[in-house]
């Protein structure tokens, strides 16, 4: 399958979990807010997850949560960094934020209701060894917490008041907690479930992590707000150091391209059967939203 | 060992294990704002967590990682509670909150990450079964999320503009999720990671938190600001419906007692050695912090 369709058939099956692992809920606002945040993103981890599954022998069904449960910690991390004490963004793909739509604390609320129902996700149906489901859990927690994601999120807005801009060295560690993190336990989740070697999955998601991040910020240059449904340019308003601001355009592409062949190298082990991870790679930086 | 003595022995138990946790986190600011609002708690859901372990024959190093994650989760929930557009709290336990202290992002980001914390925690060193680890990580996620705790903490913001303020009904729907379910997890640990039947403490704890619930609107009336570090009868000007509001300080009183006394029946099967547990239920409607 190519990459496109093989992303939307993963969405297609992440969000359909979702949904039923919502259905149960109270009808709260908190719980329409929590269905808000989670439709209509691009469902990478969670395509990531489903593929490095089917790469190391692991059925669908058994891969199926842990997508589920990264695309919630994502949304999650996405409708705080939103918030006004935070990035104070008011669209993210093309629709109000949710504490626009709603209110802060229902934002907050949300937020927090979505970590949880990551780990919840986690446990609920894996099939297969409970030692690895913990060894899941446990990988998600480091990825999400003070030592990943939020510590990414953390220097990021610490760098907003910082004395100087940041140094390239930096802005890498930044990324690596930010968005490489959970695109990392994403990649690993199926050799984690499949009790295989890791090593080459992380190779492959450390780079792709990277690439994603730099064309990220390429587009916050170059893109069109109405396609990336978000304002775009706001680093370079605020004067932020990115790849681009020390890269250059025309380097940071170079680094992405280079990134992106590391990726594909790290996934020879696997021969023609990662075919579909290779043309995500490329994917990741011919995006345009 | 009597109560106040068992209560602060596990205290010390648990902040030690937490530092030890966080110990190898990065010096960021986000860190020590975790520290602060682990510290000076009153420690009630892990002392749960560490004897209702030791009365079901589990070792005390094997229900500490669970005794710690029930206190991590329980300060992130006050972390984000005592947030402008929540609560609006500025004193916690007598000190600024950590937004005070701090800035928003901070308390919006110590409080995610101490969420992630308590699950990593739960996986990371408890001896048993991984099945009971699973069962453990999965009860809490349902205990803090939006069927749980959000859930309770979002029907207490509605209240605060509802039309009408609660019925009784629904004031004890709320406190089930707000406080009742961290409390239920707790002392739910010890049966679950010994493979045993978790109905008499859970008919234990349900009472326990819900007499907690009346003695915190008691005390919201007739306290001391002082000795409870923070602000009292918020609720009380804020016009919302408590349990006191609804059966007066009296019938409040009463009802807690009539709690205190289905709490200590539902220990019966447990004879004398669930007598600090018993303890603590009388302790907990007559504290006056």
């Amino acid at each position: 399958m190519m990459f496109p369709q093989a992303l939307a058939a993963a969405v297609g099956k992440v969000q359909a979990r979702l949904a039923q692992e919502l259905f149960p809920f109270d009808d709260q606002p908190v719980v329409h807010a929590m269905r808000y945040a989670l439709a209509g993103g691009k469902g990478l981890r969670g395509f990531l997850v489903l593929e490095s599954a089917a790469l190391h022998g692991v059925p669908a069904d058994a891969a199926l949560p842990a997508a589920a449960a990264v695309e919630a910690i994502h949304a999650y991390s996405l409708v705080h960094d939103d918030l006004p004490a935070m990035d104070d963004d008011d669209l993210r793909r093309g629709q109000p934020t949710v504490h626009v739509k709603w209110d802060e604390a229902t934002a907050i609320l949300a937020g927090d209701a979505l970590q949880t129902l990551g780990f919840q996700l986690l446990t609920d149906s894996v099939l297969g060894a409970a030692d690895r489901r913990l060894a899941l859990v446990s990988g998600l927690a480091r990825a999400a917490g003070a030592q990943g994601m939020v510590l990414g999120q953390a220097l990021d807005i610490a760098a907003e008041t910082a004395a100087r801009p940041l140094s390239l060295e930096e802005i890498t560690a930044l990324q690596a907690g930010k968005t490489g993190a959970l695109i990392v336990w994403s990649a690993e989740a199926g050799p984690v479930l499949a009790g295989a070697d890791p090593a080459p999955m992380r190779r492959y998601a450390k780079a792709l992590g990277l690439a994603f991040q730099i064309a990220d910020d390429i587009l916050d240059i170059e893109g069109d707000p109405e396609r990336a449904g978000k304002r775009l340019q706001k680093d370079m308003v605020a004067g932020k150091a990115t790849f681009v601001s020390h890269l250059g355009l025309e380097g940071a592409r170079q680094r992405a391209r280079a990134l992106v062949e590391e990726a594909e190298a790290a996934l020879a082990p696997f021969g023609d059967r990662a075919r579909t991870l290779r043309e995500a790679a490329r994917f990741v930086i011919a995006r345009d939203m």
